[in-house]
């Protein structure tokens, strides 16, 4: 009898320690759920933001863009995508492939790793991939077709982002070196950057941008749509980067929820001065645009890094961006709505932080020479296929709207409608 | 000693299990909790869709209007609504009231179905309750009388809503026969849409809408307001449907998150080459009802088909759209943000897609026949209802706006203000 | 054998304790995250519901501000602001300084007060601490100095808000002596009402607001931007309130969402009746403010009154929403939001309400007396703060735009840009 008791206690304990396993893992999946739709509010911030940065004439256009660039992206992802980032073999590999469609398992659903199942994997990972052509979106407005957009969109979001995204999160190449990029500074956000350089070399500026009198401004038609895009951008980066902890872990999550939110402000305020110092003026998009250059610049280091880091980090990404935008525009590669500034320059940024500031048990993680091979290997990759994709439909159906398009207004001539009436 | 070792060790254990379900229960609750303020989203996704979609005379309207209907709904459905869609006796019935207002009853707040408090139950389904009656907003707008829909709209959601909602979700007559309606296709988007439909005849169209040289469309007043909209409403069914599982599940609420997205993206593909093909044009607003009727698809099925199934029916949701939108114009129904064809024709196409693609263990659950019992019978009731009450009102107060204050817009005649300025 | 079967038996039993209180922490602790990021939508909401309400030419000036106030608030915050807030010395005190920057402590990051980190401790209170100076922005709106306004917010943000915060939430002589406010209705909306009110008297009203035929509205330049504020700011609230219960105890939380909700929903309809019987009219910006007001009202009590009692004090708080509106008019306080009527007058009422409604199991909790003492208390102080802070920058470098730039708008003449174009 004391034998039998002491076998239903056993027992009894070990139920409750499933138990326990079960609760966690619940709450664990369920926190990537809500990141997911955290990423998905993102897509939302990108829609409004590139809006209201453009003219009242191409809206129409630039929303019907961001709307198929969601679903188009996470249709791809279901057929391809997700199968290509993580293929789950060839460790330390350059390219996998496990398949089409989606492939829960024996059990089901329940993932592999351990804190979420299958779906949740593939859903978070899925909102994070449509989110590198939606960057490529307002960098080429205003003067893209159409048709050749969508068309890049859904052959860059199947191929093109999953493949270099595998080389780290996949355990590929630059994973079993050493690259370190926690949430995506690289893998999303430059990633997303390179194509739009890519696409703006060959679309051209708008007409009228570059003048022989010097750079005429154009202005974005609604303000209150931009700032609305930032802060839901910055509402969603909570479930970018804090969801990329992979579970709930309660101190991982804070941290990472901290450093996120200080490095925004702090590129607010970055700009904010490093604008004023510049033009003597207070422009709202260089302070939203700040705002988002902290956020790409913490995403590669959100969880590796202190607070006062954290600051340091997001103070220099807002200092970074109206120097960039400047520049670009030196250089007259136009880009409506400063995504290269953002994305591409503060991406990088925010990857060779991690050199800087990173704190990682293992030595061999996140050295400078590494990220440096990172940025140049996924970014020359990147800008290479993105630059062949566009230039072969340049070449056959064309990828910049005519003349008469452009003045007119792409709402009217590819959609038939107007934003307002 | 060893007894009391004993002892004290199950004791130990048993204290185990109780903390782990208890965390699995806070867990359980907390997702209601956050499934009810997503599905909160979806009263600002309406209101700003439908503020996009109509002109801008009469955007103060319907925006008082979406605040009103929200507030009503919460108070109605706490006084009555809620005891008569849960009555918690006659099973298999067809009516039933538990009482006025909330009776948490003797623990305080527990609910008695387990994974949540009486209260998350509550504020749940009272997010809910008032969904119907926005989708009415929309289809009825720019002419009604604001009295008028204010009436209907609180007798609606107090009374036809929680009773036909009764029969399926409160376990009554057609739960019994194996009706299946997952988040409510049929019992929320198809009794608004229904309901529309009756305030649509009674009403007739816009003035100037059906005219003798054809069909003049009246474009709304703002896509970007119309695209906020139906990316919010997108936000929020993630709550709509994810927390129509009823507890944080990880297996299921991780499915449903996928296909309710797979479903609201194949929607915008099938409404995109669905609209080309009929109008070689690329128009905006149905891409976005696409998405709209794709989600209004999956809501009944959403826990029980696999994600391919999902594409399919967003995908065939999608291609709906434009087909019946121009269906609904040619029968001169006046519908100014396509709330007929979104949420009563989608919502009969998800309720339907349950007996094709549904995956059930018990063989008795989703049979094509109780399906379309439950459709024709819900439908019957609800527009019957919706009929009756909005007849009264005409031949009392009147449902219509006069000629004049149609013309001068309802924001100056009802409201004494303007939109913008 | 048996023994060493017991010893094992009993360690599985304690493990399985610590991984349920393990699991039940992460859920806590993420509910205090998802909180504070919806209390940071509230900062959205307030910078939408503002710019709707400014005219077209302050646009750009007030989501400007309303950028830089979340970001200085969450640096002062940071650098000094908790710190003042959370001592954690001098129990019963009036003030305390427990350093500079953040101190997670030896063990990282857990906090000590058991069921969330000290990080998430950290952000959800530094996203409350930036929401009065939002308060105060509105209010002041269409003619302070963008300069004057950002180094008030500041200093206010990092010393006046934190001090009298303490008295309460840092176990301060006001929590010694039993005043009671939840979630804040005199600790966050008061203060920023009473901060308002400091500044509408130093920097008079707008030009031709009153003139000598009375007064003249000046509308917000549009009503969509305004409603998307209060969804927002509803949807945010379910944080703020809900965030307040300082875990995701499922009874209690629950409970929080439903006054919540009922306040909010009753506020409307107050301010339906009470602004239709003054002005027979269906203003929406009265029924607006009226949700505000039902939600500033119960944030004081959500976690102590019954749900009978919820909907009582949101009724009475959005009846007081028009006759506050106009008495603030007739005294020739100009505030183009509303925003002393919403946080300051519905924030008194709200902490008075408590003494009313309260249900505490100690006695000498919300006394009426103790309520009156912490609600004039803070006003005191923080009216006496706030108006020496504007009264120094006024004789210093002015708090008030000249008559040219308040004529041709903040937005050119501060920031060089329109708000659209």
């Amino acid at each position: 009898m004391q034998n039998l008791g002491v076998i239903v206690t056993q027992a009894t304990a070990a139920d409750a320690v499933d138990a326990a396993n079960n609760a966690l893992f619940t709450t664990n999946n369920l926190w990537i759920l809500i990141a997911a739709a955290l990423v998905f509010v993102m897509h939302l911030g990108f829609s409004t933001l590139e809006a209201g940065f453009v003219r009242k004439k191409n809206v129409v256009n630039i929303l019907f863009k961001n709307a198929m660039i969601i679903s188009i992206g996470l249709l791809t992802y279901w057929a391809v995508g997700f199968n290509l980032m993580y293929p789950g073999v060839n460790e330390g590999g350059f390219f996998g492939f496990a398949g089409f469609g989606l492939n829960p398992g024996a059990d089901g659903q329940t993932s592999a790793y351990g804190d979420y199942t299958y779906f949740s994997d593939f859903i978070f990972q899925a909102m994070f991939a449509a989110t590198c052509a939606t960057i490529v979106s307002g960098a080429v407005a205003e003067r893209i077709k159409l048709s050749s957009f969508l068309i890049f969109a859904a052959i860059f979001v199947a191929l093109s982002y999953p493949i270099t995204g595998m080389w780290k999160w996949g355990y590929g190449w630059l994973d079993a070196r050493g690259f370190y990029d926690f949430a995506g500074s690289t893998i999303v956000h430059s990633v997303g950057g390179w194509a739009a350089l890519a696409g703006i070399i060959l679309l051209g500026p708008r007409t009228g941008k570059y003048t022989s009198k010097g750079i005429r401004p154009i202005t974005g038609h609604s303000m209150p749509l931009a700032a609305v895009g930032v802060f839901l951008l910055w509402f969603g980066w909570f479930g970018f980067n804090g969801g990329s902890v992979l579970n709930a872990d309660a101190n991982l999550v804070s941290l990472v929820f901290v450093t996120t939110s200080m490095a925004a402000a702090a590129g607010a305020v970055g700009a904010f001065f490093s604008n004023y110092i510049l033009t003597k003026t207070h422009d709202l998009s260089m302070v939203l645009n700040g705002i988002l250059g902290g956020l790409v610049g913490i995403t590669a280091s959100a969880d590796s890094v202190s607070v006062n880091e954290s600051v340091i980090i997001g103070l220099i990404a807002g200092i970074i961006i109206p120097i960039s935008v400047t520049a670009f525009d030196r250089m007259k590669l136009d880009d409506p709505v400063g995504a290269t500034s953002v994305h591409l320059v503060c991406g990088i940024w925010g990857t060779l932080a991690v050199a800087i500031f990173g704190d990682f048990d293992d030595a061999g993680t996140g050295q400078f020479a590494d990220q440096i091979i990172g940025i140049l290997a996924i970014g020359a990759f990147t800008f290479i296929v993105a630059f062949a994709l566009f230039f072969v439909l340049k070449v056959t159906i064309g990828i910049r709207v005519d003349a008469e398009e452009e003045e007119k207004g792409l709402d009217i001539m590819e959609h038939g409608m107007r934003s307002y009436s």
